[in-house]
C-alpha cells in the first residue's frame, strides 16, 4: 500500500478558501483536498448589495463550488456543516462524519454585529447571505408597496424614510443604491406616491464616514451622497431600533427617524469561532470573535491549523488589523495554501504580509472614491476602475457576462429587471416580514 | 365634477391578465384599470423548469408587474391577496381593502393537483411558482448531495432515481432535462458517485405520452428520450408516494422505484375559484376547480365578470377543453379586454374562439416536437423554433437577452453557472428538505 495522501482540510468557500483550494490542488497533485461549506456555491459577498437592491440576481454573483473544481480530480467539495474542531485530535466534526485532517484551513467569515442587541436584526437587516439579500430585498420593496396601498386607501402613508447605519463602505454603497432605485428606478412605477421623494439616511457614530479613507476622498464620497439626496449623519450612533423607530442620540440630543426600512452594514463579528474550538483555550479572540493568529496566520501551539478571510485577526503594517475585504482573505487564503507547502518541504513559511492594492468604495451609478497606493481618484474614472475590478473577480465568465449585461442595461436605461420579490412572501405587508427559517 | 370613470379589477397578472390590462389601457385611456397580484412580478411560467434545473434565475423569468406598466398612467398595480368576490355587490375583498368594480376579469391561474393526495405534495413537489421552482430545484441538487456523502461515508448510497409524473409536455421537458442535466453538466463535478448514471423514470397513466400531440411526434418525442436514457413508463399509475419510494399500479402489477427525487406535472387545479366566489351558487366548476363561461368568457349571471387564462373552463372546437397554455391565456385575456370595449360601446362581443398556433415540447438541449397547424416537426429545426417563440414571448428586452445568453452558453459549453441553491437551506440533506411557509 502507498503512503497515505496528506490531507487538506478547508473550512468555508468564500474567497480564503476557494483560492487556498486551488493553488493546494495546483501546486501539489498529491493532496487530497476536502473543501466544506454550507451552500453548494461560493458567493461574490462585495457585490451581494446589488441583489438586495434588486439589480442583480443572486445566480449572477455566485457559482457552483463543484463546478469550480471540477477539473481538480484531487478536491472534493462536501455541502455541509462543520459544529466542531477537535484541536488535539485533528478532526472537524459534521453532522454524520468526522474529517480527519492533516492540515485544516478555517475561513467561514463573518456575519452581522449587533453589539448585544440581537433583537435589532428584526427590523434591521443585515447582508452577508444570498438569504440575507434576498430578505433585504423584500423588506426595502414592500416599504413602497405598503405606502402607495396606504395612500391610496386612507390619502396617508407612512413617511418614505431609509435609514442605513454603519458608514462605511458597505453603508456609502447601500445608501447610494436605495437613493438611485428610489429616485430614477422606481418613479414612474407608483400612481400615489413619490418614491423620489424617499429619504434616505445614512447613520454613522464616528464624525466621518469612510474611516480609513484619506480625507479628500471622503469629502468627494459626501458630496457625491449629497448630490444623490443621501442624508448622512455623522456623529450619530444608534441607541434602540423598534417596530418602525430608530433612536439616535447626537451631541445635539435624541433623534427619532420613523423608518420601516433599517438596514444594517455597522459592524460584523466572526460566524463561528469559539463554538467552533470547544475545547481550545489557549486560542485568542478579539472581540468581533475573530481569531488572532501566528505571522504565518497559523494558531498557537497548533500550526497546521491556518485561520484566512475575515475570521483571522491580523495586524497590518500601521498595528490595525487588516480589514476585511477581499484583497485580503484571497492574499490569506493564497497564503495559507502556501505555507502547507512549505511546511511539506521542511521549510518554514515567511511571515503573511498583504499587498494592499488599495481600497474603494462605489456611490450610485457613476461615482466612485479609489484608492490605489499613491494615486487617490473620485468620481466617473473611479467608477470605471470599480466596475473593471468587480468584473475581474467574478469567478466565472458567464457571471461577468451576465453581470455587465445588467449593468449596461442600468446605466443607459436606468432599469432594473430583477426588482422581483421572491422568497417567503410576506401574507400582510403591513407588518414586518418575517425571516426565513435557516 | 365629471362622471366617474369605469372602474376594472383585474385579479392575477399571469398572461391573461397582463394582456387584458395592457389591452385595456391602450383601447380606452379613460378605464381606470386596477391590476392585483399576490407577488409584485409577472412570471414566465413555461421555463419554470429551467429554474427548477438550475438553468435560469427566477429574475431572468420574472418582470415586475409595475415595469410593464409604468408607461400607462391609468394602470394602478396593488400587490395584494384577493379573497373573495362578491358578485351582487361587485367588489372584491383584500385583508384591508375593498376594490369595487365595474367589469372584472379573474385570471388567477392553476396549481398542482394531487388529485385527493396533498400528502404526496412533500415527497413529490410539483412547479408552478418560483417558491416551487427553487424548491424542487434544492430538492434535485440535494440528491446528488446525499448520495457522495453516503458513498464517501459508507461506500453506498441510495439508487440515483429520478421519477417524474405526468406524461404531458412539462413532464417530457423536465425528464429530458433532467437526463441533460445528471449525464453532461454534473458529469464531473462528484468524486464518489456517478451522476451520469442516473436513472430517470417518466411515469404516465395514460398509455401515450404527450397527449393531444399527433402519434407521429410521440414517437419522435420516445425517441429523444430514450436517447438521453429517460426511462418512460407508459400506462403506469401511482398509487402512493411515501418517503422514498414512489408505487406504481401497472397491468404487470406493482413496480417499486426508490427514489428521492419524485416530481410532479400530473395535474393541475384552479388555485382558487369556490374560495373566491362564497355566494356563488349559480356557477359551475369543472373538476379541477376552473369555471365554466358563457361563450364571451362572462360567468353565467354577471356579464360584468370575465374570467380567463388556466382558471377558465372553455371548450374547444373539438369539445375538449382548451389547454392550459400561455397561447390560450394570451387569446383570453385580450378577448376579455374587448369584450369589455364591446360592451362598454353598447354593443355584444363575438364568441371567443382560440385560434391555434400549435402545440409544442422540448426535449434536452436540442431536440423538441412541434405541431403547427399542418406542420408537423422533430428534432433539431423543432428545437429551433421553440427557442424562438419563448424568446419572443418573454416580456421584456433584458429577460430575452439573459435567457438568450445562458442559452447560448449552455448549448456551446454545456455548464449551468445558475445551479445554486438557496431559499430555506437545509440542515440536514439526509431528510427531506421543508418547504419554505408561503
Amino acid at each position: 500500500m502507498e503512503k497515505a495522501q496528506k490531507h487538506i482540510v478547508i473550512i468555508g468557500a468564500g474567497f480564503a478558501g476557494i483560492y487556498a483550494a486551488r493553488n493546494l490542488a495546483r501546486m501539489n497533485k498529491d493532496f487530497r483536498i476536502t473543501l466544506v461549506d454550507r451552500h453548494n456555491y461560493h458567493l461574490f459577498q462585495p457585490l451581494l448589495y446589488q441583489v438586495a437592491m434588486g439589480h442583480l440576481s443572486p445566480e449572477s454573483i455566485a457559482y457552483p463550488i463543484r463546478a469550480i473544481f471540477s477539473g481538480y480530480k484531487n478536491v472534493s467539495v462536501t455541502k455541509g456543516i462543520v459544529s466542531g474542531i477537535d484541536l488535539e485530535a485533528g478532526t472537524a466534526q459534521m453532522r454524520n462524519q468526522t474529517l480527519h485532517y492533516d492540515e485544516l484551513i478555517v475561513a467561514t467569515g463573518v456575519k452581522p454585529n449587533y453589539f448585544g442587541h440581537n433583537e435589532w436584526e428584526r427590523y434591521a437587516p443585515g447582508i452577508k447571505t444570498i438569504q440575507d439579500a434576498l430578505y433585504m430585498r423584500l423588506r426595502i420593496y414592500n416599504i413602497f408597496e405598503m405606502a402607495e396601498r396606504n395612500k391610496a386607501l386612507k390619502d396617508e402613508a407612512p413617511p418614505l424614510n431609509f435609514v442605513v447605519i454603519g458608514g462605511g463602505p458597505a453603508g456609502v454603497e447601500l445608501s447610494g443604491a436605495l437613493a438611485e432605485l428610489s429616485r430614477k428606478v422606481l418613479k414612474k412605477d407608483f400612481r400615489h406616491i413619490r418614491p423620489d421623494k424617499a429619504r434616505i439616511y445614512l447613520v454613522e457614530a464616528l464624525d466621518h464616514i469612510l474611516g480609513g479613507f484619506p480625507p479628500e476622498l471622503e469629502k468627494s464620497a459626501l458630496k457625491s451622497l449629497a448630490r444623490l439626496g443621501v442624508e448622512v449623519k455623522t456623529g450619530h450612533r444608534v441607541t434602540d431600533i423598534r417596530g418602525d423607530r430608530v433612536i439616535l442620540q447626537s451631541p445635539e440630543g435624541e433623534k427619532v427617524i420613523e423608518s420601516q426600512a433599517v438596514l444594517w452594514t455597522a459592524g460584523v463579528q466572526a460566524s463561528y469561532s469559539r463554538e467552533l474550538f470547544p475545547q481550545a483555550d489557549q486560542l485568542e479572540f478579539d472581540r468581533m470573535g475573530r481569531i488572532k493568529v501566528n505571522p504565518d496566520l497559523s494558531v498557537p501551539g497548533y500550526e497546521n491549523v491556518y485561520v484566512a478571510g475575515d475570521l483571522a485577526f491580523v495586524p497590518g503594517e500601521d498595528g490595525r488589523p487588516l480589514p476585511g475585504v477581499a484583497s485580503v482573505a484571497i492574499q490569506e487564503g493564497a497564503y495559507a495554501a502556501r505555507a502547507i507547502m512549505e511546511r511539506h518541504g521542511g521549510r518554514k513559511a515567511r511571515p503573511f504580509r498583504f499587498f494592499s492594492k488599495g481600497r474603494m468604495a462605489v456611490i450610485g451609478r457613476n461615482a466612485a472614491v479609489v484608492e490605489l497606493g499613491p494615486l487617490k481618484m473620485c468620481g466617473f474614472p473611479a467608477w470605471l476602475i470599480w466596475v473593471f475590478i468587480h468584473i475581474a473577480y467574478l469567478i466565472s465568465f458567464q457571471n461577468r457576462l451576465t453581470v455587465m449585461l445588467n449593468w449596461a442595461w442600468y446605466y443607459f436605461r436606468q432599469k432594473v429587471s430583477a426588482r422581483i420579490v421572491f422568497g417567503c412572501e410576506d401574507k400582510d405587508i403591513n407588518h414586518p416580514v418575517p425571516k426565513c427559517p435557516e
